[in-house]
């Protein structure tokens, strides 16, 4: 199943299933998509998506992909490294990522494997950690990368959390559509370009040993979503550094989640 | 007014405002305490309190403290540094800081001035900003020493988002009951005994500072709280080191603010 929000004709915003695995067509659904909800008989044709749910908290695993660690020069993490993004940062497929007229001008793109929560749980083992993933989308973790490191003293929250910045969609997937999660194809495309080209079965830590690490002591609530590293491939480890400039079209494409693509204009 | 969350005699949770300064009696309040909400002719007496709201976004400055900045040995910095906590972490007066099973054995109080934003704000000005605060509380920025330095490699937000480690309140006071935000009396204690005894008047970013520079291309939208960093007197300096144990009464008192006391025990 693949749910979404979309508008409707009137500009509502509504929630409800897509008929297929593409296109406009999407049939109604009512409640809430993570503590019960009903599919209705009404299907329309929507006029515009936005993020398939809103996101109570956006936490984001670093270096978690071998090739990536190595493009950048960083150790391997013993434990997944997590930081966050603002939940104001999160946009779906087909809106535009702004470049924040505040002054980053080297942002990157970061396509990334989303988990998505949808039961609370608190220190759960690894074996049990999947019973509590609802499903899964594409994830672009946009990244301002002179905030990361230079406007910054160390966090990222801040060159991460700009308005736009975390794109994601196009629909969630429900967790029985994927029999693997841990092995599926991972493509960024720039304007059309391949600029990540890789797979989950890179990552360093597995989705169920994340899931369970993160729930250390803190519990994870229905609407959290887990953002699971970037593949090698990133702008700025490029010669010459690539970053995103207005009219650009960035694409994350993963292996039975459809793609999410985004424009980019300035703010 | 002192805005507050209570629970009634039947163990429901409700908003309502403080009759007096302090103690149980509590006018009952119906509505969203951002977008708009009556005062009841109801008083009652509450039965417990919890957080005074629910944050939409927890985020916080660090090194914002002359003192502090000089005890830990940082550089000043050039603009605010901002990391987040985890809106599960957050609790209210009277409740317990829990030490995380998980593992974290030094875990460290900060206490803080927290502001509330009550009206979205994006690019807000340094004149305009404070038009975005509804009001402010104590908080504690409850710290785990180990993951913030030796678990994680260089982001906080997992050393500061156990469940548990952001008490905010005993209330929600408004903007109107304050007069200069900027020039508070904080004082922390530790079993009875101060700990940290400072003024806001050293923060080296104002209030309307870090709302304008955090709303830089972000989007604040009401509910959002800012922990605007912690004086100096946190126990990791200590020599020896003095770090939170089972038994252990921590409070935060800001002057108007009232007093944020949270006892600590084992998760």
């Amino acid at each position: 199943m693949r749910i979404v929000r979309f508008y409707d004709d009137d500009g509502y915003l509504k929630k409800g299933v897509l008929e297929g695995v593409s296109g406009k067509r999407v049939r109604v659904l009512e409640g809430d998509i993570f503590s019960g909800f009903e599919i209705t008989d009404k299907v329309v044709e929507a006029a515009g998506f936005t993020a398939p749910f809103e996101p109570v908290q956006v936490y984001a695993v670093g270096m978690n992909y071998r090739k990536h660690a190595e493009e950048t020069g960083a150790e391997l993490p013993e434990r997944p490294e997590v930081f966050m993004k603002a939940v104001t940062s999160v946009i779906g497929s087909g809106e535009s990522i702004l470049l924040p007229k505040a002054g980053p001008d080297e942002v990157d793109y970061e396509g990334e494997l989303a988990v998505v929560i949808g039961k609370a749980v608190k220190n759960v083992s690894r074996d049990e950690a999947m019973d509590a993933v609802a499903g899964y989308c594409c994830a672009n973790d946009v990244s301002a990368r002179d905030w990361q490191w230079k406007k910054q003293k160390g966090q990222w929250i801040r060159a991460k959390s700009f308005d736009t910045f975390c794109p994601l969609g196009p629909t969630l997937v429900t967790k029985d559509e994927i029999s693997d999660p841990d092995n599926l194809r991972l493509e960024t495309r720039l304007n059309g370009r391949t600029v990540q080209n890789s797979t989950t079965a890179d990552m360093v830590f597995k989705v169920a040993e994340i899931v369970s690490d993160l729930s250390l002591s803190v519990t994870l609530t229905p609407g959290t979503v887990i953002l699971t590293g970037t593949p090698e491939g990133v702008g700025f480890t490029r010669r010459p550094p690539l970053f995103l400039a207005p009219g650009d079209i960035v694409e994350v494409r993963i292996e039975g989640l459809g793609v999410l693509e985004n424009p980019v204009e300035a703010e």
